[in-house]
């Protein structure tokens, strides 16, 4: 027997909490039923869904608190008013206390942050933390980071990301020497900015230790797959995510005007109608969704806010992948062999 | 009558030059018969292809020129050995000289914009020239800059860019007062970069001389049109755009493995394929071929370098838009009226 995972969730956080948390939780539970949940939150409200839920009910403990984060509760402002008392806060102890094995939040991006980076510390050797995107693409998943914790980054900083992102694709994407690519505006050693290209120059020296350095990419790599983990400045890769997700919403809108053209364009979508349900299960933000913090001592999982029961399960799933494939041992692991 | 617009076309720039040049000139004449054509390249390879294309040889010329940049020389090395003599550099002295309204190159990204900007020097007051891009979106076309003329910007370049965006705006977009939106990681007042910012209360107040200031936009408004025009640093920019296209890829490449998946669905893709291949056409990059030089004195444009007579068209008739919606004078116009 297995042991099982236990996820520490802020069940308050995201605009349709608690329910939508707690039925992704349930959702989770039929498919991984060595799940074991804590689930941070007000008791009145949280109470009466375990009771909907009764799966969940028995690998559930419920730890109340009365303070909820704002959605747009500036993080300096979150983190005086809710530190040791929000529901957001007291997920990401518990994680630190060793009671669980990760937690998740769909709250407030940037006081999840800074409540993580506060309560959990970064790790000896990394200076600040990344967001990780699992992103879909021609060839399989990748990793794509920095996704914006970070405004500015120098070459040391990108080095980190790409040691955090190996260690994820080794926890994730089932391979033991992942491909890294540095994000820059053309593939030939001399373009882009200077700390991008020192980053290039130590990675190169680096290559071999828990991961294979590929040189730069561009931003249309990303969507073919070229490498396992892009490496970027988290304000390039927030907007590139951003942009990525503006596109793919955009042809989607394409397609269905496309098929709603006229009566034949119908009677074909009807036709293909299991086909294009599989298009749209691939396209569905909800099923890739969980921004990973990396580079704290401990895994904390932010899913979208706007998501709902779908997108929890899916960040959820990914809190669940990654306690299994013992990421913060890979990240140990892979930060000790690095020269 | 109106009067011709002359197009100044490097003939022997991109990889199926100067065949697929000369074959997409031929399409625009179809179009607009008001165009002439300066052909600049080598004559022995350009006469033959003028006397395949009857309608086009009596409104073209053709200038020899012996030099031809290749794709992958450095700008600077381009510019030594191609100033005064090559079919790029000609294609823009065209301009200058006031024989042609504008000028195309499917050349050498680097090398064109270090021709362009050494022969036609930035506008009086302009720091630095961007490349702008016209990008489809949800609502409408939109405009895009910087895609990488310079990396790295401050406050007044970005301001730079708002004007010559709106401005281009104005010419392309059929808007006498287009919205511009700062690419940004958040749309709060307190997110982002410093410089940023700093061009964010600058463009406030100027805003309504000859544009409005949206405030900031994230990647994902590209897609939806928020603005009309979207300004950012050429790093970002070019990153925005290749993602966007690799999306758009990755996403066509679903979309055609979901219809040849079953008898069903390739059954349905036949009915619907009159609708389908409108999309199709909605998401040719041939259809939107062409980078804007903006802020020099006068109008390059810049042709992607692997496209075909389709994508040559395309990229002209951007050109013939923007001569005889005359840019350069909504330009001058823009400026004068910022404060």
């Amino acid at each position: 027997m297995t042991d099982s995972i236990t996820i520490s969730v802020d069940a308050m956080g995201g605009d349709h909490a608690p329910r939508a948390v707690l039925h992704g939780a349930n959702l989770l539970l039929q498919d991984r039923g060595d799940t074991r949940f804590i689930f941070h939150g007000r008791q009145e409200q949280i109470a009466p869904l375990l009771a909907e839920f009764p799966a969940l009910k028995p690998v559930s403990t419920l730890r109340h608190c009365e303070t909820v984060i704002a959605m747009d509760e500036k993080p300096s402002q979150a983190l005086r008013k809710g530190r040791g008392t929000s529901s957001m806060w007291m997920a990401v102890q518990s994680v630190k206390d060793g009671e669980a094995d990760v937690a998740v939040s769909g709250g407030n991006t940037g006081a999840l942050m800074a409540m993580a980076t506060f309560c959990l510390r970064p790790m000896e050797g990394i200076s600040r933390p990344g967001i990780a995107a699992i992103w879909p693409t021609l060839r399989s998943d990748i990793i794509v980071l920095d996704m914006g914790a970070t405004i500015g980054a120098d070459a040391e900083q990108l080095v980190d990301y790409a040691i955090l992102g190996s260690a994820l694709a080794r926890a994730l994407l089932n391979t033991e020497k992942p491909t890294v690519g540095l994000l820059n505006v053309g593939t030939e050693e001399v373009k882009g900015l200077d700390y991008i290209k020192e980053a290039g120059r130590i990675l190169a020296q680096a290559s071999g230790a828990g991961f294979t350095y590929h040189g730069f990419v561009e931003g249309d790599d990303i969507g073919k797959g070229t490498v396992d983990v892009v490496v970027t400045e988290g304000f390039v890769g927030n907007i590139a995510l951003k942009t990525a997700e503006g596109t793919a919403r955009q042809v989607s809108s394409y397609l269905r005007s496309a098929l709603s053209a006229n009566w034949l364009s119908k009677l074909g979508a009807l036709f293909a109608s299991s086909a294009l349900s599989d298009l749209r299960r691939r396209m569905d933000p909800r099923t890739v969704n969980g921004g990973v913090f990396m580079g704290l001592n401990g895994i904390v999982i932010k899913s979208h806010g706007g998501t709902d029961e779908i997108g929890y399960k899916s960040a959820l799933s990914l809190a669940h992948g990654m306690a299994r494939n013992r990421l913060m041992d890979k990240i140990g692991d892979t930060m000790k062999s690095f020269p």
